[in-house]
C-alpha cells in the first residue's frame, strides 16, 4: 500500500492503513479539454434541488425566538427530523440516527461494527470509495458478484457454507453503483436470513432508492425487520450533496455505541442544517415527493437520451441495460477487441470524461473492465447526445 | 471502565474503549426544578448571534446560479472560507482545514497523531470531554497543573527532563476551561520549544480566544510558527454552536493525513454551512468584529454581575478571580468545612445548577474539588444575581 506523506513522527496504524487515491477518486489522471462533457459523478442536477424553498425555510427557522437552530443539539439528531424520517421509513424513531451524509453513515458502521482486520463481503463491482472507507478498520474483503438482480446471494450462501466467515456484508440494494441493478425483495429476505444464520451485519447503502423512474420499488422491510442491518441513507441525491445530511436506520442495540463514537468525533450533525431541512419537509408535506417527481422525470429523460444517443452514434457497440432509476448507465463493450483504457483516453481527447469500468472491480470474475460508468444526472439531454457522439468518434479511432 | 451495552457480536476495541458518561456530561445526575437557573455550559447568548444576517446570507448564497452551496466540495473546506480564516490567523491557506466545530478538530488531531495507548500531557483541571475524545486512541494521560497563568510549563519541563515521554500535549491557552486563565506569550514559546526538543505535538484548543473583554491578547504566533502545533478553533462561541463549523491551523505536512482520514469519515463539512458563513463574513467585512464587540460587552457585564452577586450574597465565601474573557467563573470555596458535593445538591434544591469543580480534575494535586464552574454566557445579569442569591442560600444550609 502506498502511504501519503513522510512526517517527523511515526504515524499511527489508523493513518498508515489509508492508501493514496488511484483510479477512481484520483483527480490527476489526465488533463481535460475546456469543453469536456463530464459524466464522472452521481451528482444531482441543480434544477431539481429546492434551493428557493431551502432559503425560505432558513428564514423561518432563524426567525424563531432564541434561534435554537444555532445551538447545540443531541448526537442522535433533532427530534423533528428524526420523526419525519422514522415515519417515512416505517421504523421507531429511536432507530434513526442523523448523519453528515450517506458516506458518514457507512463510516460509523465500519468503525462501530468491525474489528481491525475483519473480513467483509462486498459488491463486485463496487462503489470504490467504500473500499477506502473500510481502511478505517483495515478490513479484508470477500468480493461477491453483482449481476442484473443485485448481489449474488446464492454465491454468498455457497461461500458461507464452504466455511468463509465475514463480519459484515456491504451492498447497494437499489440502483446499484455502478451497475444500476436492484436486489429483489425475496433476495433481501434471503440475505438477512444468512446474516442471522451466520452472524454477520449487513450494511445496506441506499442513496439512490428514491430515484426510481420506472417499475415498482422492492421492499426495504427485510432490512428494517432485522437487528443485523444498518440501512444507510442520505438527502444527498434528493436535496443536495452540499447539505451533508443523511441518516441510518440501525439496530436499537447499536445506537448507544454510535452515539458514544460520534460524541467523541463531531458531536452531532449541524443543528442549523437539520432544523432547516426539518422545516422544509414538515412545513409543506407535499414538497419532498413533488421534488422527487421532478427529479425522476428529469433523470428518466436523461438516461434515455444517453442510451438512445449511444445506440445512434455507436450502433451495436454496446450492450445497454436501460436503468430503472439512479444516476448511472453501465454499458458493456460488445467487441473484445476494443481497448477499454485506450477508449477512455481517446474519449477524453474527444471531450468526454467518464469512469472506466475497471475502477469498480473489487476482485476477479467481473466484466467491469469491459464497461463504462456514465453518470447522466447533471448533464442536459442535449449534452448527453453530444457526449454519445464524441464517444462514437473515440470508438472509431479503434476502427469500431 | 464501564461499557455501554451488550450486543450480540463482540464489539471492536475502538468501541470497547469508550466509557459511559459520569460526572460532567452525565445528564441524568439529578432532577431539576422547573425554575432552575442553569449555569452548566459554555453556551453563547442567542442575542449576540447574527441570526438575521445568517438568514440573509443564506438567501444570497442559494440564489447563485446552479446553487453550488448544495453540491459536493473539497475535504479541506471551500476556498472563500479558508482564505478568510487564513487571513485572520495570518497563516498560509494551505494550513487551514475546515471542521465540524472545535471538538471535531480535536478528534481529528487525536486520530491522526496518536497511536493507541500513547501518553498525552493534559491540563489539570481539564475540559473533561477532551478526556473522552482521547478514548478514540485509548490514550493514557499525564496531568499537568493549570494555574493563574495557564498550564505549568515549568512543571512539564521537569517531567520531561525526568524522563517522561509524551506523544502530545493538550491545553486551552486562552480563557482556559474551566479556570479562565490565559497562558502568557513567553510560556507559549517555551511550550513550543519543549515540543521541538522532546518531539511531541501540541493540541492548542482555543474556542474562547475571541471573547476577551478585558486586557491585552497574548500572541498565537508561537503556535503558528511551529510545525508541531495543531491550533484548533471554531465559530461555536462566536456565531453559534449549532452551525458545527470550525477550523484547525495545522502543520502543512499533516494536512494530507487529515484529508485522508476525513475523506473516509464524513467527506467534508457542509458546503451549505461553509458557503453561508463565508458569505456572511466577506459580504460585510465589519460584521464579525461588530458581532464580537457586542458579545464581549455582554459577557463582561454578565461576568461582573455574577461576581458582584456572589460577593454580595455570600460575602467572603469565595475566592474569585474575575475573568478577562470567556464564559466561565471558577470561584474557590474559602472554607474547607463546606462539603462541595452537598453544596451542589443544595444549590440544585434551591434552583441553581452548575458543574462541580471535582468533575474537571484530570489527576491529583489540583484544588478543583473546592471550586465551582459557573457558566454565565446565556443567562441574563438579573438571573445571575438571582443565581448568586440561591447559591448563598445553599451555602447557609451548611451554616456558612
Amino acid at each position: 500500500m502506498t502511504t501519503l506523506t513522510d512526517t517527523r513522527a511515526p504515524r499511527p496504524a489508523l493513518i498508515r492503513a489509508l492508501t493514496a487515491p488511484k483510479g477512481f477518486g484520483d483527480q490527476t489522471l489526465r488533463d481535460r479539454r475546456p469543453d469536456a462533457i463530464e459524466l464522472l459523478g452521481g451528482i444531482p442536477d441543480p434544477s431539481v434541488l429546492p434551493s428557493r424553498e431551502i432559503a425560505e425555510a432558513t428564514a423561518r427557522v432563524l426567525a424563531q425566538p432564541g434561534a435554537p437552530a444555532l445551538q447545540y443539539s443531541r448526537t442522535e439528531g433533532i427530534p423533528a427530523l428524526r420523526e419525519w424520517i422514522a415515519a417515512r421509513e416505517g421504523v421507531p424513531v429511536e432507530r434513526v440516527v442523523i448523519t453528515n451524509g450517506g458516506f458518514h453513515g457507512l463510516a460509523l458502521a465500519v468503525q462501530t461494527v468491525l474489528e481491525r482486520g475483519d473480513l467483509v463481503a462486498v459488491d463486485n463491482p463496487i462503489f470504490p470509495l467504500f473500499l477506502r472507507g473500510l481502511e478505517l478498520s483495515d478490513a479484508r474483503i470477500l468480493p461477491i458478484g453483482v449481476g442484473r438482480t443485485g448481489i449474488d446471494v446464492d454465491d454468498l450462501a455457497d461461500r458461507l457454507r464452504a466455511g468463509e466467515r465475514t463480519a459484515a456484508l456491504y451492498t447497494v440494494p437499489d440502483f446499484h453503483n455502478p451497475s444500476q441493478s436492484t436486489l429483489p425483495t425475496d433476495q433481501r429476505r434471503e440475505l438477512v436470513r444468512l446474516a442471522e444464520q451466520y452472524g454477520f451485519v449487513v450494511f445496506a447503502d441506499n442513496p439512490y432508492r428514491e430515484l426510481r423512474f420506472r417499475g415498482e420499488q422492492e421492499s426495504v422491510e427485510p432490512f428494517h425487520d432485522s437487528d443485523l442491518v444498518w440501512h444507510v441513507n442520505t438527502f444527498t441525491k434528493t436535496l443536495g450533496p452540499g447539505l451533508r445530511l443523511g441518516w441510518v436506520v440501525l439496530p436499537a442495540h447499536a445506537v448507544p455505541d454510535v452515539v458514544a463514537l460520534r460524541s467523541r468525533q463531531d458531536g452531532h450533525s449541524s443543528t442549523f442544517v437539520q432544523a432547516v431541512i426539518a422545516e422544509l419537509l414538515t412545513s409543506d408535506p407535499l414538497l419532498f415527493d413533488a421534488t422527487l417527481e421532478r427529479a425522476r422525470a428529469l433523470y428518466r429523460e436523461r438516461a434515455d437520451a444517453l442510451a438512445d444517443g449511444l445506440e445512434a452514434e455507436a450502433p451495436g457497440a454496446f450492450e445497454i441495460d436501460r436503468p430503472d432509476g439512479g444516476l448511472f448507465l453501465w454499458p458493456r463493450l460488445r467487441d473484445d477487441g476494443v481497448d477499454a483504457a485506450r477508449l477512455a483516453a481517446d474519449a477524453s481527447a474527444e471531450g468526454v470524461e467518464y469512469q472506466q469500468g475497471a475502477f469498480f472491480a473489487s476482485g476477479p470474475g467481473t466484466d467491469a473492465e469491459r464497461r463504462l460508468r456514465l453518470a447522466y444526472g447533471d448533464t442536459s439531454a442535449e449534452q448527453l447526445r453530444e457526449a454519445a457522439h464524441r464517444l462514437g468518434r473515440a470508438l472509431r479511432r479503434q476502427g469500431v
